[in-house]
């Protein structure tokens, strides 16, 4: 059986075991198998998301791969910023999102959605599954596939063995995460949700192949994850976990008022071990105060974050 | 084992079992149990979709129920004609679409995208079920749920017994087939793809629905599945099943030229059990002739067609 080893003995560990207890067991809570649907953010829930995303990382190189190729982009960002190293640029352009300025992430969105135009998505995959060979975080000094948070992967394995069905649901491109999930999480890529550009069906002589398309179809984000996690799954999660405003929809989501659902809010406080920030979670924080949910603290609840 | 007992012994049983053979053994043609995705179109493929789709039937009643609410509807189209119960106003929209002319689809669209609009997506069910719970096939004597093809079902039963995955891809509305395709397939509403209204997240004091919006989402037919399977599945099919036109570009995508793939195409030719047509799949059948796809013959290859 598996175990939470990593989680410090305490009111958060608890909460979950005696949800999945009162959710497995016969009485008042019990849930079917079928619905014991769970759902994970990824950026800053299950991996680490500082100091910027890993997916920003695979976006900057590919930006500066293009402009080293056309020259008359360098001057224009986000791709002065991609050849600079100034990932600060790019930092910056999320965090105002969360705070409700778009025009950063509007520059850094067109550049972006065109960067793959008409590529193949299964040569879109090799791309992704390239960076990973290769990249490493910037301060922790290891692989960006080992800045997975363990006690998150004990979480993931200690629910599919009381039979829940766990699901990636993240902003990060669905397509960028579905080549790794299934060896860094035991997630199949069925079981990704994430943002995604538009797809194209291209026939010929009885075959066909999905080319990427220069436009944005679902940016998996705030009041746009419970849809997406309706249109893929058609069941409503009894157990979620985030960090971010971009999480508060998807926990509200999880659980029928006067039903059994555990809601986790991941604290980032370890500026030792990993990041302290709660820039961009302030409306989940005050929520997971407001409504009861669960504040996961890496300092105090986790005895290990990496493997 | 699950068995294939309602196929009658020939080339097109012999496909499905050698085919099967060949990718769950060792071989150049091995698949891995992951990767063994099968998918089915649902109306003509998985069960009966004349004299009129049953979604269709569902759709004629509410809008009657409507028109009965708010008399001012009762002389326009679509309302009039479900009023009246003039079937064949509707069957003609839906063909006609199948070659070419869209206007009496754009008609019927309007109305439907409406008829549930601001719903929550439970309640919605609760109304499919409620269908389904008393509905009748207009001349086959039997209930819409008992409209199942048998040898499909144990079609479907045979490749999961095989370790295949299956889903339904249809062009059908993904939350009128996910109620009850547990119950007649054994496919839960995860693997329910299917055509979809917009949605909308409402959140009300840390708890939330989803209603549905008055717009199309997704509909899911022709070069769009492909697209959908791979925003569902994110793997390429290795088996699929279809009966339209718009299934032709789902068994153009299934397999990669060279690599080992079933394509079946559903052929309704028994007058006598069920309906003899070939409408709205001509291109489907010229494409199954030319790329070698196996046509499933009704009359020929089902000694069986409803359990």
């Amino acid at each position: 059986m598996a175990q939470l080893d990593s989680w410090t003995d305490g009111p958060t560990k608890s909460a979950i075991t005696d949800f999945v207890a009162r959710v497995t067991t016969a009485g008042p809570d019990h849930v079917e198998p079928e619905a014991r649907v769970a759902v994970f953010d990824n950026d800053g829930t299950l991996w680490c998301e500082k100091p910027l995303y890993i997916q920003l990382d695979f976006i900057v190189r590919r930006l500066a791969e293009k402009a080293a190729a056309e020259a008359s982009l360098a001057g224009q960002e986000p791709y002065r910023a991609a050849v600079a190293g100034d990932l600060s640029w790019f930092g910056s352009a999320i965090t105002k999102h969360y705070q409700g300025d778009d025009s950063g992430l509007e520059v850094l969105a067109g550049a972006v959605l065109s960067l793959h135009e008409s590529m193949r998505v299964e040569d879109h995959a090799a791309l992704v599954n390239a960076f990973f060979a290769t990249a490493t975080h910037p301060t922790l000094g290891r692989s960006y596939l080992s800045c997975v948070y363990l006690p998150m992967v004990e979480l993931l394995r200690y629910l599919e063995a009381h039979d829940f069905t766990c699901y990636v649901v993240s902003g990060g491109g669905r397509d960028f995460m579905r080549p790794i999930t299934a060896s860094i999480y035991g997630i199949p890529p069925e079981r990704v949700v994430g943002s995604a550009q538009g797809l194209k069906f291209d026939a010929g002589n009885g075959h066909g192949d999905l080319l990427i398309q220069p436009a944005l179809d679902v940016f998996d984000d705030g009041p746009e994850k419970p849809v997406r996690i309706w249109t893929r799954v058609g069941r409503r999660p009894i157990l979620s976990a985030g960090n971010s405003n971009g999480d508060d929809e998807m926990l509200m989501y999880s659980g029928r008022p006067g039903e059994a659902a555990l809601r986790l809010a991941v604290l980032h406080d370890d500026a030792e071990r990993e990041f302290d920030y709660t820039a961009g979670a302030e409306r989940l924080l005050e929520h997971a105060d407001e409504f009861g949910w669960s504040v996961v603290s890496m300092k105090n609840d986790w005895t290990q974050i990496f493997a």
